[in-house]
């Protein structure tokens, strides 16, 4: 035990990305490891931070922050209380460190680069797997950091 | 601990599948966990065994059965030096049950059908990025299984 190893988790507070959180904390992290708490923004949205960051990822901000400044203004971010809940938890019981780093751009690829930017040990992100036309937009943001992303994923479904 | 989780990792002795093998010893099981080493053989394959089991898939084997018996013989199965020593060490270091099991047909269908029959909570594949012709025949099985299967996947690069 106590390896270090970072685990990110992509997170857009969708039911799936929720079921991803409670997988890691209940099935991979321990004591010692790192969550990064990863947010991939749309391009278009406009938000004062994203000017100052948009080229590389906003800075890790760690949970306690995450849970204090005004991220719907700054980035556009709604956190859903039950997700702050799952990681607060899990920093205190599980002693695993929570950082969370917003992006902007597709998906698909910001998923990708933050495997390598933060030297990911794991990736754990929720399968859209909801409805024929969801499915064919945005189930492929799984199937393409599976390909893509040069460590391993898991895929959650909710 | 104790959660007495069932990991099935699917297995075809490719460098990617052991690498499977290592990150679910690594990184998932736990004491009081089972682990199932599926096999899928292909249809057209023509072993003793497959006539008795060809519908249900074979009886699951027990780790030390799995080591003795003439797989080869039995049902075409070549079992790996290595991988059958990272599976002895992992049951006897890490307590974890290692049964095997093998079907015969599509691997992306037997994969997700495997996952409701032997009640998986997590599956581990390898992912077979290597080279262009590969990915499109192969690379399909790990995407398949991502989007299909009723459990989380976890897909693993060599």
């Amino acid at each position: 035990m106590g390896r270090n190893r970072t685990v990110g988790i992509g997170m857009d507070y969708s039911p799936m990305s929720k079921s991803a959180v409670r997988w890691a904390i209940d099935n991979l992290v321990e004591e010692g490891d790192r969550i990064v708490l990863i947010h991939v923004q749309s391009s278009k949205s406009d938000h004062p931070q994203k000017k100052l960051w948009e080229a590389t990822g906003s800075p890790l901000i760690p949970l306690e922050e995450f849970k204090e400044i005004n991220l719907s203004k700054l980035y556009g971010i709604n956190p859903d209380p039950e997700v702050l809940s799952l990681l607060d938890t899990a920093s205190k019981t599980k002693k695993v460190k929570v950082v969370s780093k917003i992006y902007w751009g597709d998906p698909r690829e910001k998923l990708c680069n933050a495997v390598d930017e933060l030297k990911l040990d794991s990736l754990v992100v929720g399968s859209r797997g909801l409805g024929a036309i969801k499915r064919v937009l945005l189930g492929s943001v799984s199937n393409y950091v599976v390909t893509n992303a040069s460590c391993p994923v898991t895929v959650v479904k909710g």
